[in-house]
Protein backbone atom coordinates (compact mmCIF):
# COMPACT_ATOMS: atom_id res chain seq x y z
CA UNK A 1 0.00 0.00 0.00
CA UNK A 2 1.66 3.86 -0.89
CA UNK A 3 1.14 6.32 1.72
CA UNK A 4 -0.62 8.77 0.01
CA UNK A 5 -1.73 10.86 2.82
CA UNK A 6 -0.65 11.75 6.30
CA UNK A 7 -3.27 9.18 8.07
CA UNK A 8 -1.39 6.86 10.21
CA UNK A 9 -0.89 3.50 8.25
CA UNK A 10 -2.07 0.69 11.06
CA UNK A 11 -1.29 -3.12 9.96
CA UNK A 12 -3.72 -5.27 11.53
CA UNK A 13 -3.63 -9.20 11.81
CA UNK A 14 -5.41 -12.26 14.12
CA UNK A 15 -4.87 -15.82 14.28
CA UNK A 16 -8.43 -16.66 13.82
CA UNK A 17 -8.63 -16.55 10.61
CA UNK A 18 -9.95 -14.18 8.23
CA UNK A 19 -13.09 -14.61 8.53
CA UNK A 20 -13.42 -14.16 11.96
CA UNK A 21 -16.12 -11.24 13.19
CA UNK A 22 -13.27 -10.23 15.93
CA UNK A 23 -11.29 -9.30 13.03
CA UNK A 24 -13.85 -7.23 11.14
CA UNK A 25 -14.48 -5.37 13.99
CA UNK A 26 -10.80 -4.12 15.08
CA UNK A 27 -10.53 -3.68 10.91
CA UNK A 28 -13.49 -0.96 11.30
CA UNK A 29 -11.98 0.43 14.31
CA UNK A 30 -8.75 0.74 12.61
CA UNK A 31 -9.96 2.55 9.46
CA UNK A 32 -11.76 5.25 12.09
CA UNK A 33 -7.92 5.99 12.51
CA UNK A 34 -6.02 5.57 9.66
CA UNK A 35 -5.06 3.72 6.48
CA UNK A 36 -5.26 0.01 6.97
CA UNK A 37 -3.70 -3.04 5.61
CA UNK A 38 -4.91 -6.14 7.16
CA UNK A 39 -3.13 -9.46 6.34
CA UNK A 40 -4.70 -12.96 7.69
CA UNK A 41 -3.86 -16.35 8.13
CA UNK A 42 -6.82 -18.51 5.29
CA UNK A 43 -7.98 -20.15 8.50
CA UNK A 44 -8.03 -20.27 12.14
CA UNK A 45 -4.57 -20.32 13.68
CA UNK A 46 -5.36 -20.34 17.16
CA UNK A 47 -2.35 -22.17 19.63
CA UNK A 48 0.23 -21.34 17.16
CA UNK A 49 2.11 -19.06 19.42
CA UNK A 50 5.09 -17.66 17.42
CA UNK A 51 5.57 -20.42 15.07
CA UNK A 52 6.98 -19.63 11.63
CA UNK A 53 6.65 -21.83 8.42
CA UNK A 54 9.76 -22.78 6.85
CA UNK A 55 9.03 -26.41 5.22
CA UNK A 56 6.47 -24.80 3.12
CA UNK A 57 6.64 -21.84 1.12
CA UNK A 58 4.10 -18.95 1.95
CA UNK A 59 1.09 -17.78 -0.38
CA UNK A 60 -0.62 -14.55 -0.23
CA UNK A 61 -3.62 -13.44 -2.14
CA UNK A 62 -5.61 -9.69 -2.05
CA UNK A 63 -9.21 -10.32 -1.04
CA UNK A 64 -9.64 -6.65 -1.20
CA UNK A 65 -8.59 -3.03 -1.86
CA UNK A 66 -10.50 0.51 -1.70
CA UNK A 67 -10.10 3.15 -0.53
CA UNK A 68 -7.83 3.10 2.81
CA UNK A 69 -7.68 -0.71 2.63
CA UNK A 70 -6.16 -3.37 1.53
CA UNK A 71 -7.15 -6.73 2.95
CA UNK A 72 -4.99 -10.13 2.53
CA UNK A 73 -4.90 -13.38 3.28
CA UNK A 74 -1.91 -15.63 3.80
CA UNK A 75 -1.52 -19.66 4.24
CA UNK A 76 0.67 -18.88 6.76
CA UNK A 77 0.70 -17.85 11.06
CA UNK A 78 0.24 -15.16 12.81
CA UNK A 79 4.07 -14.24 12.93
CA UNK A 80 4.12 -14.78 9.47
CA UNK A 81 1.98 -12.71 7.94
CA UNK A 82 3.66 -9.81 10.12
CA UNK A 83 7.22 -10.77 8.59
CA UNK A 84 5.30 -11.09 4.89
CA UNK A 85 3.26 -7.70 5.18
CA UNK A 86 6.50 -5.90 6.33
CA UNK A 87 8.62 -6.98 3.63
CA UNK A 88 6.36 -7.48 1.06
CA UNK A 89 3.12 -5.62 1.01
CA UNK A 90 4.33 -2.31 3.00
CA UNK A 91 6.20 0.74 1.30
CA UNK A 92 6.92 1.89 5.20
CA UNK A 93 7.07 0.57 8.68
CA UNK A 94 3.41 1.24 9.86
CA UNK A 95 2.53 3.41 12.69
CA UNK A 96 0.56 0.69 14.73
CA UNK A 97 -0.04 -2.71 14.77
CA UNK A 98 -2.94 -4.54 15.97
CA UNK A 99 -3.37 -8.08 16.27
CA UNK A 100 -7.28 -9.84 17.02
CA UNK A 101 -9.87 -9.13 18.18
CA UNK A 102 -9.10 -12.88 19.24
CA UNK A 103 -12.08 -15.34 20.10
CA UNK A 104 -11.30 -15.94 23.62
CA UNK A 105 -9.15 -15.32 26.63
CA UNK A 106 -5.29 -14.65 26.16
CA UNK A 107 -5.18 -13.39 29.85
CA UNK A 108 -2.44 -14.99 32.30
CA UNK A 109 -0.67 -17.74 31.07
CA UNK A 110 -2.40 -18.04 27.41
CA UNK A 111 0.29 -15.18 25.97
CA UNK A 112 2.27 -18.20 25.91
CA UNK A 113 0.24 -20.01 23.34
CA UNK A 114 -1.23 -16.93 21.45
CA UNK A 115 -0.82 -16.21 17.99
CA UNK A 116 -2.63 -13.71 18.49
CA UNK A 117 -0.18 -12.15 20.81
CA UNK A 118 2.90 -13.87 18.76
CA UNK A 119 1.87 -11.17 15.97
CA UNK A 120 2.61 -8.50 18.83
CA UNK A 121 5.56 -9.74 19.50
CA UNK A 122 6.68 -9.84 16.12
CA UNK A 123 5.19 -6.21 15.48
CA UNK A 124 7.49 -5.48 18.84
CA UNK A 125 10.63 -6.91 17.56
CA UNK A 126 10.36 -5.04 14.26
CA UNK A 127 10.09 -1.60 16.25
CA UNK A 128 6.31 -1.18 15.64
CA UNK A 129 4.14 -0.24 18.67
CA UNK A 130 2.26 -3.40 18.69
CA UNK A 131 -1.16 -4.29 20.67
CA UNK A 132 -3.17 -7.43 20.71
CA UNK A 133 -6.94 -7.81 21.89
CA UNK A 134 -8.76 -10.29 23.05
CA UNK A 135 -12.08 -10.74 24.10
CA UNK A 136 -12.84 -13.43 27.24
CA UNK A 137 -16.14 -15.22 24.69
CA UNK A 138 -15.08 -17.78 22.73
CA UNK A 139 -18.69 -17.48 20.48
CA UNK A 140 -18.50 -16.57 17.24
CA UNK A 141 -20.72 -13.62 17.95
CA UNK A 142 -19.72 -11.51 20.78
CA UNK A 143 -21.22 -8.33 21.76
CA UNK A 144 -17.91 -6.33 20.58
CA UNK A 145 -19.52 -2.95 22.19
CA UNK A 146 -17.01 -3.15 24.85
CA UNK A 147 -13.93 -3.63 22.75
CA UNK A 148 -15.19 -0.54 20.65
CA UNK A 149 -15.29 2.05 23.26
CA UNK A 150 -12.46 0.67 25.40
CA UNK A 151 -10.31 -0.50 22.64
CA UNK A 152 -10.45 2.56 20.24
CA UNK A 153 -9.19 4.68 23.74
CA UNK A 154 -6.04 2.07 24.06
CA UNK A 155 -5.50 2.34 20.24
CA UNK A 156 -5.55 6.28 19.98
CA UNK A 157 -3.52 6.60 23.19
CA UNK A 158 -0.69 4.25 21.48
CA UNK A 159 -1.43 6.10 18.32
CA UNK A 160 -0.42 9.31 19.90
CA UNK A 161 2.44 8.18 22.86
CA UNK A 162 3.43 5.18 21.31
CA UNK A 163 4.85 2.41 24.19
CA UNK A 164 7.39 2.09 26.54
CA UNK A 165 10.59 0.60 24.96
CA UNK A 166 10.38 -3.54 24.05
CA UNK A 167 6.87 -3.83 25.32
CA UNK A 168 3.84 -4.72 23.35
CA UNK A 169 0.62 -5.15 24.67
CA UNK A 170 -1.98 -7.75 25.96
CA UNK A 171 -5.30 -6.03 26.11
CA UNK A 172 -8.23 -8.30 27.50
CA UNK A 173 -12.05 -7.40 27.84
CA UNK A 174 -14.34 -9.04 29.93
CA UNK A 175 -17.90 -10.45 28.76
CA UNK A 176 -20.15 -7.85 29.15
CA UNK A 177 -21.24 -5.36 27.32
CA UNK A 178 -19.72 -1.98 27.58
CA UNK A 179 -21.62 -0.14 29.86
CA UNK A 180 -21.04 -2.60 32.09
CA UNK A 181 -17.34 -1.99 31.84
CA UNK A 182 -15.38 -0.12 34.87
CA UNK A 183 -12.50 1.08 33.06
CA UNK A 184 -8.98 0.06 32.49
CA UNK A 185 -6.64 -1.28 34.26
CA UNK A 186 -3.12 -1.98 34.14
CA UNK A 187 -1.71 -5.37 35.09
CA UNK A 188 0.77 -8.22 35.31
CA UNK A 189 -0.10 -11.49 33.67
CA UNK A 190 -1.43 -13.68 36.77
CA UNK A 191 0.44 -17.07 37.69
CA UNK A 192 -1.39 -19.80 36.44
CA UNK A 193 -1.44 -23.11 34.44
CA UNK A 194 -3.23 -24.72 31.83
CA UNK A 195 -3.99 -28.30 33.68
CA UNK A 196 -4.19 -30.68 31.05
CA UNK A 197 -6.90 -33.50 30.83
CA UNK A 198 -5.58 -35.43 27.81
CA UNK A 199 -9.23 -36.81 26.21
CA UNK A 200 -7.98 -40.39 25.32
CA UNK A 201 -10.00 -42.32 22.90
CA UNK A 202 -9.36 -45.31 20.54
CA UNK A 203 -9.77 -45.23 16.24
CA UNK A 204 -11.98 -47.47 14.69
CA UNK A 205 -8.40 -49.87 13.96
CA UNK A 206 -8.06 -49.98 17.82
CA UNK A 207 -5.36 -47.60 18.19
CA UNK A 208 -5.09 -44.73 21.22
CA UNK A 209 -5.10 -41.08 20.55
CA UNK A 210 -5.03 -37.80 22.86
CA UNK A 211 -7.24 -34.79 22.95
CA UNK A 212 -5.75 -32.13 24.40
CA UNK A 213 -7.99 -30.10 27.03
CA UNK A 214 -8.27 -28.81 30.40
CA UNK A 215 -8.92 -26.04 32.81
CA UNK A 216 -7.04 -22.64 33.90
CA UNK A 217 -5.84 -22.72 37.44
CA UNK A 218 -5.47 -19.13 38.54
CA UNK A 219 -3.11 -19.14 41.21
CA UNK A 220 -3.37 -15.75 42.88
CA UNK A 221 -6.93 -15.49 42.20
CA UNK A 222 -7.11 -12.16 45.07
CA UNK A 223 -4.22 -10.58 43.61
CA UNK A 224 -5.96 -7.29 42.43
CA UNK A 225 -2.93 -6.25 39.97
CA UNK A 226 -3.50 -9.28 37.85
CA UNK A 227 -5.51 -9.22 34.80
CA UNK A 228 -7.09 -12.26 35.54
CA UNK A 229 -8.49 -10.17 38.89
CA UNK A 230 -9.19 -7.25 36.39
CA UNK A 231 -11.01 -9.34 34.20
CA UNK A 232 -13.12 -11.01 36.65
CA UNK A 233 -14.37 -7.64 38.29
CA UNK A 234 -15.67 -5.99 34.88
CA UNK A 235 -12.39 -4.45 34.08
CA UNK A 236 -9.81 -4.62 30.65
CA UNK A 237 -6.84 -5.43 31.69
CA UNK A 238 -3.69 -4.10 29.81
CA UNK A 239 -0.64 -5.93 30.56
CA UNK A 240 2.79 -4.99 28.64
CA UNK A 241 4.33 -7.87 27.66
CA UNK A 242 7.99 -7.83 27.26
CA UNK A 243 9.74 -8.98 24.25
CA UNK A 244 13.37 -9.60 25.76
CA UNK A 245 12.70 -12.57 27.51
CA UNK A 246 16.15 -12.18 29.60
CA UNK A 247 15.67 -12.08 33.61
CA UNK A 248 18.14 -9.64 34.73
CA UNK A 249 17.94 -10.84 38.38
CA UNK A 250 18.34 -14.23 37.61
CA UNK A 251 21.36 -13.14 35.94
CA UNK A 252 23.14 -12.20 38.81
CA UNK A 253 21.78 -15.05 41.39
CA UNK A 254 23.25 -17.29 38.57
CA UNK A 255 26.43 -15.34 38.11
CA UNK A 256 27.10 -15.55 42.02
CA UNK A 257 25.98 -19.62 41.92
CA UNK A 258 28.89 -20.33 39.01
CA UNK A 259 31.48 -18.02 40.25
CA UNK A 260 31.69 -19.83 43.58
CA UNK A 261 31.58 -23.52 41.50
CA UNK A 262 34.65 -22.02 40.24
CA UNK A 263 33.85 -21.80 36.68
CA UNK B 1 7.86 -45.02 33.95
CA UNK B 2 7.83 -45.94 37.63
CA UNK B 3 10.22 -44.60 39.87
CA UNK B 4 12.12 -47.50 41.64
CA UNK B 5 14.61 -46.11 42.93
CA UNK B 6 16.32 -43.04 44.22
CA UNK B 7 18.19 -41.59 40.92
CA UNK B 8 16.72 -38.42 39.41
CA UNK B 9 14.20 -38.67 36.94
CA UNK B 10 14.99 -36.26 33.77
CA UNK B 11 12.27 -35.49 31.35
CA UNK B 12 14.35 -35.16 27.61
CA UNK B 13 12.66 -33.58 24.51
CA UNK B 14 13.95 -31.84 21.20
CA UNK B 15 12.57 -29.78 18.19
CA UNK B 16 14.55 -31.70 15.89
CA UNK B 17 12.37 -34.91 15.96
CA UNK B 18 13.28 -38.43 17.48
CA UNK B 19 16.21 -39.25 14.76
CA UNK B 20 17.87 -36.31 15.64
CA UNK B 21 21.97 -36.74 16.87
CA UNK B 22 21.56 -34.31 19.31
CA UNK B 23 18.90 -35.89 21.10
CA UNK B 24 20.86 -38.94 21.15
CA UNK B 25 23.55 -37.19 22.74
CA UNK B 26 21.35 -35.28 25.62
CA UNK B 27 19.85 -38.79 26.40
CA UNK B 28 23.15 -40.37 26.84
CA UNK B 29 24.52 -37.45 29.07
CA UNK B 30 20.97 -37.18 30.79
CA UNK B 31 21.30 -40.87 31.17
CA UNK B 32 24.52 -40.82 33.52
CA UNK B 33 22.57 -38.86 36.08
CA UNK B 34 19.49 -40.46 36.41
CA UNK B 35 16.16 -42.22 34.82
CA UNK B 36 15.54 -41.22 31.24
CA UNK B 37 11.91 -40.77 29.94
CA UNK B 38 12.46 -39.50 26.38
CA UNK B 39 9.83 -38.13 24.28
CA UNK B 40 10.21 -36.19 21.16
CA UNK B 41 8.27 -35.25 17.79
CA UNK B 42 7.81 -38.04 15.07
CA UNK B 43 9.76 -35.08 12.61
CA UNK B 44 11.26 -32.48 12.92
CA UNK B 45 9.09 -29.19 14.14
CA UNK B 46 11.90 -25.99 14.40
CA UNK B 47 10.35 -22.85 14.38
CA UNK B 48 7.62 -24.17 16.02
CA UNK B 49 7.26 -21.79 19.06
CA UNK B 50 5.32 -22.78 21.71
CA UNK B 51 2.35 -23.81 19.26
CA UNK B 52 0.37 -26.62 21.10
CA UNK B 53 -2.28 -29.11 18.83
CA UNK B 54 -5.64 -28.56 19.44
CA UNK B 55 -7.22 -29.12 15.73
CA UNK B 56 -6.27 -32.66 15.45
CA UNK B 57 -5.80 -35.81 18.31
CA UNK B 58 -2.42 -36.55 19.55
CA UNK B 59 -0.34 -40.00 18.91
CA UNK B 60 1.89 -41.05 21.07
CA UNK B 61 4.10 -44.34 20.30
CA UNK B 62 6.54 -46.02 22.31
CA UNK B 63 9.87 -47.05 20.73
CA UNK B 64 12.25 -48.23 22.97
CA UNK B 65 11.76 -49.46 26.59
CA UNK B 66 15.18 -50.56 28.74
CA UNK B 67 16.47 -50.40 31.95
CA UNK B 68 16.66 -46.39 33.23
CA UNK B 69 15.49 -45.17 29.34
CA UNK B 70 11.62 -45.18 27.97
CA UNK B 71 12.17 -43.45 24.67
CA UNK B 72 8.42 -42.54 22.83
CA UNK B 73 7.61 -40.43 19.73
CA UNK B 74 4.89 -37.74 19.87
CA UNK B 75 2.85 -36.37 16.69
CA UNK B 76 2.43 -33.17 18.31
CA UNK B 77 5.10 -30.32 18.77
CA UNK B 78 7.41 -30.05 21.52
CA UNK B 79 5.20 -27.76 24.05
CA UNK B 80 2.47 -31.24 23.35
CA UNK B 81 5.28 -33.56 24.43
CA UNK B 82 6.17 -31.70 27.18
CA UNK B 83 2.60 -32.17 28.06
CA UNK B 84 1.72 -35.36 27.51
CA UNK B 85 4.70 -36.71 29.24
CA UNK B 86 3.39 -34.83 32.45
CA UNK B 87 -0.15 -36.17 32.16
CA UNK B 88 -0.09 -39.05 30.52
CA UNK B 89 3.28 -41.02 30.91
CA UNK B 90 5.19 -40.13 33.99
CA UNK B 91 3.65 -40.66 37.83
CA UNK B 92 5.71 -38.04 39.43
CA UNK B 93 6.77 -35.05 38.47
CA UNK B 94 10.43 -34.98 36.58
CA UNK B 95 13.21 -33.64 38.29
CA UNK B 96 15.20 -32.12 35.34
CA UNK B 97 13.61 -31.11 32.24
CA UNK B 98 15.96 -31.11 29.17
CA UNK B 99 15.12 -30.15 25.69
CA UNK B 100 18.01 -30.66 22.78
CA UNK B 101 20.29 -30.42 21.50
CA UNK B 102 19.10 -28.45 18.83
CA UNK B 103 20.95 -28.37 15.59
CA UNK B 104 21.38 -24.56 15.07
CA UNK B 105 21.43 -21.30 17.18
CA UNK B 106 18.50 -20.55 19.96
CA UNK B 107 20.49 -17.52 21.07
CA UNK B 108 19.50 -13.76 21.21
CA UNK B 109 15.77 -13.44 19.37
CA UNK B 110 15.88 -17.05 17.89
CA UNK B 111 14.41 -18.09 21.71
CA UNK B 112 11.07 -16.18 20.67
CA UNK B 113 10.96 -19.38 17.47
CA UNK B 114 12.63 -22.24 18.79
CA UNK B 115 10.57 -25.06 19.98
CA UNK B 116 13.48 -26.61 21.77
CA UNK B 117 13.38 -23.11 24.08
CA UNK B 118 9.21 -23.56 24.17
CA UNK B 119 9.80 -27.20 25.71
CA UNK B 120 11.87 -25.46 28.33
CA UNK B 121 9.62 -22.73 29.15
CA UNK B 122 6.40 -24.80 29.28
CA UNK B 123 8.57 -27.39 31.75
CA UNK B 124 9.13 -24.18 33.74
CA UNK B 125 5.40 -23.62 34.00
CA UNK B 126 4.96 -27.01 35.41
CA UNK B 127 8.16 -25.67 37.56
CA UNK B 128 10.31 -28.22 36.46
CA UNK B 129 14.01 -27.32 36.80
CA UNK B 130 14.09 -26.90 32.59
CA UNK B 131 17.47 -26.44 30.57
CA UNK B 132 16.83 -25.55 26.40
CA UNK B 133 20.37 -26.34 24.91
CA UNK B 134 21.13 -25.89 21.41
CA UNK B 135 24.51 -25.44 19.06
CA UNK B 136 25.29 -23.06 16.69
CA UNK B 137 25.96 -25.68 13.95
CA UNK B 138 23.13 -26.57 11.81
CA UNK B 139 24.61 -29.41 10.65
CA UNK B 140 23.32 -33.18 10.98
CA UNK B 141 26.78 -34.51 12.61
CA UNK B 142 28.28 -31.30 14.55
CA UNK B 143 31.16 -31.84 17.59
CA UNK B 144 29.17 -32.36 20.86
CA UNK B 145 32.40 -32.70 22.55
CA UNK B 146 31.66 -28.84 24.05
CA UNK B 147 28.04 -30.01 24.86
CA UNK B 148 28.96 -32.84 26.73
CA UNK B 149 32.18 -31.61 29.05
CA UNK B 150 29.80 -28.08 29.85
CA UNK B 151 26.69 -29.19 29.12
CA UNK B 152 26.71 -31.65 31.87
CA UNK B 153 28.34 -29.27 34.71
CA UNK B 154 25.40 -27.30 33.71
CA UNK B 155 22.79 -29.79 34.12
CA UNK B 156 24.18 -31.69 36.82
CA UNK B 157 24.40 -27.59 38.85
CA UNK B 158 21.03 -27.31 37.90
CA UNK B 159 20.15 -30.97 39.28
CA UNK B 160 21.75 -30.20 42.55
CA UNK B 161 20.46 -26.11 43.12
CA UNK B 162 17.51 -26.17 40.72
CA UNK B 163 17.29 -22.57 39.06
CA UNK B 164 16.03 -19.32 40.43
CA UNK B 165 11.94 -18.75 40.95
CA UNK B 166 10.35 -18.15 37.55
CA UNK B 167 12.94 -19.04 34.93
CA UNK B 168 14.55 -21.41 33.15
CA UNK B 169 17.69 -21.96 30.82
CA UNK B 170 18.54 -21.09 27.17
CA UNK B 171 22.07 -22.71 27.01
CA UNK B 172 23.93 -22.15 23.37
CA UNK B 173 26.82 -24.06 22.53
CA UNK B 174 29.88 -22.35 20.18
CA UNK B 175 30.58 -24.27 16.89
CA UNK B 176 34.15 -25.07 18.52
CA UNK B 177 35.54 -28.45 20.16
CA UNK B 178 35.69 -28.77 23.96
CA UNK B 179 39.24 -27.80 24.29
CA UNK B 180 38.76 -24.48 22.44
CA UNK B 181 35.55 -23.46 24.63
CA UNK B 182 36.81 -20.88 27.49
CA UNK B 183 34.12 -21.43 29.69
CA UNK B 184 30.34 -20.35 30.72
CA UNK B 185 29.34 -16.76 30.71
CA UNK B 186 25.68 -16.04 32.04
CA UNK B 187 24.49 -13.47 29.51
CA UNK B 188 21.19 -11.68 28.95
CA UNK B 189 19.73 -12.06 25.06
CA UNK B 190 21.10 -9.63 22.81
CA UNK B 191 18.85 -7.11 20.97
CA UNK B 192 18.70 -8.40 17.22
CA UNK B 193 16.43 -9.30 14.49
CA UNK B 194 15.76 -11.79 11.78
CA UNK B 195 15.74 -9.38 8.69
CA UNK B 196 13.32 -11.41 6.28
CA UNK B 197 14.38 -11.83 2.64
CA UNK B 198 11.63 -13.34 0.96
CA UNK B 199 11.93 -15.59 -1.71
CA UNK B 200 9.53 -14.97 -4.21
CA UNK B 201 8.89 -17.68 -7.05
CA UNK B 202 6.53 -18.73 -9.21
CA UNK B 203 5.21 -22.35 -10.01
CA UNK B 204 4.37 -24.41 -12.90
CA UNK B 205 0.61 -22.92 -12.57
CA UNK B 206 2.03 -19.40 -12.29
CA UNK B 207 0.85 -18.40 -9.06
CA UNK B 208 3.47 -16.78 -6.80
CA UNK B 209 4.84 -18.21 -3.57
CA UNK B 210 7.62 -17.61 -0.83
CA UNK B 211 10.45 -19.22 1.14
CA UNK B 212 10.63 -17.18 4.59
CA UNK B 213 14.99 -16.94 4.79
CA UNK B 214 16.56 -14.44 6.11
CA UNK B 215 19.91 -13.44 7.73
CA UNK B 216 20.34 -12.26 12.02
CA UNK B 217 21.24 -8.66 12.73
CA UNK B 218 22.90 -7.90 16.21
CA UNK B 219 21.91 -4.93 17.15
CA UNK B 220 24.61 -5.01 20.06
CA UNK B 221 27.62 -6.78 18.86
CA UNK B 222 29.94 -5.32 21.27
CA UNK B 223 28.26 -6.07 24.14
CA UNK B 224 29.87 -8.02 26.69
CA UNK B 225 27.14 -9.16 28.35
CA UNK B 226 25.17 -10.96 25.86
CA UNK B 227 24.90 -14.37 24.34
CA UNK B 228 25.87 -13.48 20.98
CA UNK B 229 29.39 -11.77 22.25
CA UNK B 230 29.82 -14.67 23.86
CA UNK B 231 29.98 -17.35 21.67
CA UNK B 232 31.79 -15.35 19.70
CA UNK B 233 34.33 -15.22 21.66
CA UNK B 234 34.15 -19.35 22.05
CA UNK B 235 32.33 -19.35 25.51
CA UNK B 236 29.00 -21.41 26.22
CA UNK B 237 25.71 -18.76 26.84
CA UNK B 238 23.62 -19.33 29.68
CA UNK B 239 20.71 -17.22 29.49
CA UNK B 240 17.79 -17.20 32.37
CA UNK B 241 14.35 -16.88 30.42
CA UNK B 242 11.58 -15.21 32.37
CA UNK B 243 8.18 -17.18 32.12
CA UNK B 244 6.45 -14.31 32.51
CA UNK B 245 6.38 -12.18 30.41
CA UNK B 246 5.00 -8.82 32.45
CA UNK B 247 6.96 -5.68 32.21
CA UNK B 248 6.96 -3.67 35.47
CA UNK B 249 8.64 -1.03 34.66
CA UNK B 250 6.57 -0.82 31.56
CA UNK B 251 3.45 -1.30 34.51
CA UNK B 252 4.34 1.76 36.26
CA UNK B 253 5.28 3.82 33.29
CA UNK B 254 1.53 3.35 31.62
CA UNK B 255 -0.21 3.38 34.83
CA UNK B 256 1.15 6.91 34.98
CA UNK B 257 0.16 7.86 31.95
CA UNK B 258 -3.39 6.31 31.78
CA UNK B 259 -4.04 8.33 34.88
CA UNK B 260 -3.08 11.20 33.34
CA UNK B 261 -5.48 10.85 31.07
CA UNK B 262 -8.45 10.23 33.55
CA UNK B 263 -9.02 6.58 32.75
Amino acid sequence: MKPENNRPLILVTNDDGIHAPGLKTLIDMARKLGDVIAIAPDEGRSGMSHAITIKYPLRIKRLREEEGLEFWSCSGTPADCVKIAVNQLLEKKPDLLLSGINHGSNSSISVVYSGTMAAAVEGGLHAIPSVGLSITDYSSRPDFSGCILYGEEIIRKTLVDGLPAGVCLNVNFPRIPADKIRGIKICRQARGLWIEEFDKRTDPHKRDYFWLTGYFENYEPDDEDTDEWALKNDYVSVVPVRIDFSDRDAMLKLRSAYAKAGT
